[in-house]
């Protein structure tokens, strides 16, 4: 019997309690042994949950309790949980996590700390899809050459939406906040930095490579427009927030940003809440990994995987993926330094002379035009739509500024990249 | 140092010396240990071969080898691979082995060998996918509700050729020969039986159930036409070779035929060559795996998986999932009793009369119709194409065998299921 202790009460952590009475019998039979949630920690006693156990708010006793052999950490935050999972840890109590942030930030740290004890974290990246268990262990004879994904459906609700039903994005926001699927403050969701921290996880174990949020490129879907999807229509593509780690030579781009993809790729299948990861390895070629990032259930699916696999073996495989160093020869390539197509949409002067110019910007820039649409806006004004062939992000921030300079453009540009 | 002897060498073989060789770095530092390819086992040593290992045809003196760790069965067949890991495990090797036929006739008399002696077979369904990994470990907080495998991908290219450029199926077949994708004898492939094996073994992974090949019901592509192909781009279907695993209360229906699937499903996506499988898990809800089922590469990335899985940890999980038993409870469904959807091509007499007639058989026999589509053929002929609300199997083939009695029905009705 392995007795657990679930520190954070809510959505997820009810799940846990709940799944592990109700599924008992199966899962037992697959642990080998009887998984036992015992205690439940919370802030508030008097708010009303829908579990069985037995509520606490003294977090110091349960840590301190030696029957409790598992720690569940599902508190929310960074600083405050580091502590709580460092303390389980060194009392030699195994630890899981669904909680994201504390790895983007802490997990170099909290593999040095737990060392020979079990710390998994299944439920962290994509909620109930097993992309951990993929990556680390079902993936382990390739060296990754990237790895795409959809990562929050939040974004992938509404840029669904946005596409499908031509909804636009203040509308849509407001929709998905209605229906709970983004926050009153949405920015984490849609800013990137849900998908941002996940992608520092797999990062990490496709590559050993440490980074933290403020070192990689994260952008939003805040500004996508009608136009954009105009433009991804005519081309055949979707556009999805992506997060993106790509190795190129001994460099490892960790970028997340709202990407054209082809309609045609798997991974530009995946619509509405759900979420997929499509992973390339050098020799097993392109995986895919698809299903809910998110729920109560979904993701206690996912903590409780981890539970059976610490009860079955203890500590399986190396926490972060690698037994030995790897990561040292690679390094995070600089943001300025990243290299995909791109797509621009500049609102242009509608006379003679504009479309030169804009080439020739491009052209001094070193960046090729590949595709081009132009529509007209009414007064006197149009919209230049394009995509350019494989450029660096620099040329192309440089030639951003540069057209925002010259007076045939008349708006801030807008830039999408593309991914194909 | 772990040192494998590779018996069987041919395309997979070779590619996982090669891959422990190329990718030796990477591969180490998530071992934590070296993967030394030492001997390869063949039946012809004249046989020009692309490795660098050492060969032998001795498979008794690498048997005998206390050097060896790790046996790793590529040959192909049933029972002399059977004798062999049998012999293996006896010795205290650990035996990898992509063999999805010894699996299917022998995965239970070979858990009782194994004890606790690693036995493990990644590469034996889906190719390069993780799906058993997934199953076995990602997903087992949840009563799988089923399971929807296209795990032959041989079968969804030529279904793909079909739907997508009104090939016809001999056609394709000799398509597919051509390149390489199907055998001269191509039974197995298109016949459904290599799908079957491959439903057996995740049968017992999400259910804990014992059955083997002749048990189930296996129906293959051969009979497709093209008016079932009119049918299903009239009603937004997609047609695809699947294995289904199925709970219904404490019944497992287990079979593997062409199903029509709606096309907005994610596993409707999965064209061409590559393999996917959709789990229903009563928690996480509905994931979905997808990569490539064959290619020597891509099935020695999950076999070289199995190896590192080893290598950090022994024995890791349950050979089939379950510490327990836990199927006991769990019966086969007969083939006869299996519910679902169906849809029956008839090819009737063009006059007043028919449509009664066949709908008072149907009705007769319980069956009622959903939709239903009548196309002339000439010559006094016409086709109608129909699909049932849920239906059982005995009912469905009671009606046909009346159906084919009567003299309104001109040829043999043909039937598929559907699956939405």
């Amino acid at each position: 019997m392995l007795k657990i202790a679930i520190i954070g009460v809510g959505t997820v952590g009810s799940s846990v309690a709940n799944i592990l009475k109700e599924n008992k019998e199966i899962i037992t039979a697959r642990a080998g042994r009887e998984l036992v949630p015992t205690i439940g920690v919370v802030n508030n006693l008097n708010k009303k949950r829908d579990v069985s156990i037995e509520l606490t708010d003294d977090i110091e006793k349960v840590l301190n309790d030696d029957s409790i052999d598992i720690i569940v950490e599902l508190m929310g935050g960074v600083e405050k949980p580091y502590e709580v999972v460092k303390k389980a840890l060194e009392k030699g109590k195994a630890v899981v996590t669904a909680n994201k942030a504390l790895l983007a930030y802490h997990r170099y740290e909290l593999e040095e700390i737990a060392k020979d004890i079990p710390f998994e974290y299944e439920a962290a990246v994509a909620g109930g899809i097993p992309i951990i268990n993929a990556l680390r262990e079902g993936l382990t004879a390739n060296n990754i050459q990237s790895i795409q994904g959809i990562m929050n459906g939040t974004c992938n609700y509404m840029l669904t939406k946005m596409i499908d039903e031509g909804v636009e994005y203040e509308t849509i926001l407001k929709e998905a906040q209605d229906l709970g699927y983004a926050e009153a403050d949405p920015t984490f969701d849609v800013g990137g930095f849900d998908a941002a921290h996940k992608l520092l996880i797999l990062g990490s174990i496709a590559y050993g490579i440490d980074a933290k949020p403020e070192d990689i490129l994260i952008e939003g879907i805040e500004n996508i427009t009608s136009y954009d999807i105009e433009f991804a229509k005519e081309f055949n593509y979707s556009i999805k927030l992506l997060g993106i780690a790509k190795r190129e030579d001994d460099n490892i781009e960790l970028r997340v940003h709202p990407a054209f993809v082809p309609k045609n790729q798997m991974i530009a299948k995946v619509d509405g809440v759900m979420n997929g990861i499509s992973v390339i390895g050098d020799k097993v070629g392109e995986t895919m990994y698809y299903g809910p990032g998110a729920g109560g259930d979904a993701t206690a699916s996912a903590v409780i995987a981890n539970i059976v696999d610490i009860a079955r073996r203890g500590k399986g495989s190396p926490m972060l993926g690698f037994e030995r160093s790897y990561g040292n020869k690679l390094s995070l390539q600089n943001k300025k330094e990243i290299k995909t197509k791109y797509y621009l949409r500049l609102e242009v002067a509608d006379k003679t002379g504009v479309l030169a110019k804009v080439a020739s910007i491009l052209g001094e820039c070193g960046i090729s035009i590949e595709k081009m649409l132009q529509k007209p806006l009414g007064n006197q004004k149009s919209n230049l739509l394009l995509s350019t062939h494989s450029s660096v992000e620099k040329d192309i921030l440089k030639a951003i500024e540069e057209l925002e300079n010259t007076k045939v453009v008349t708006q801030k540009p807008a830039m999408i990249r593309i991914e194909d």
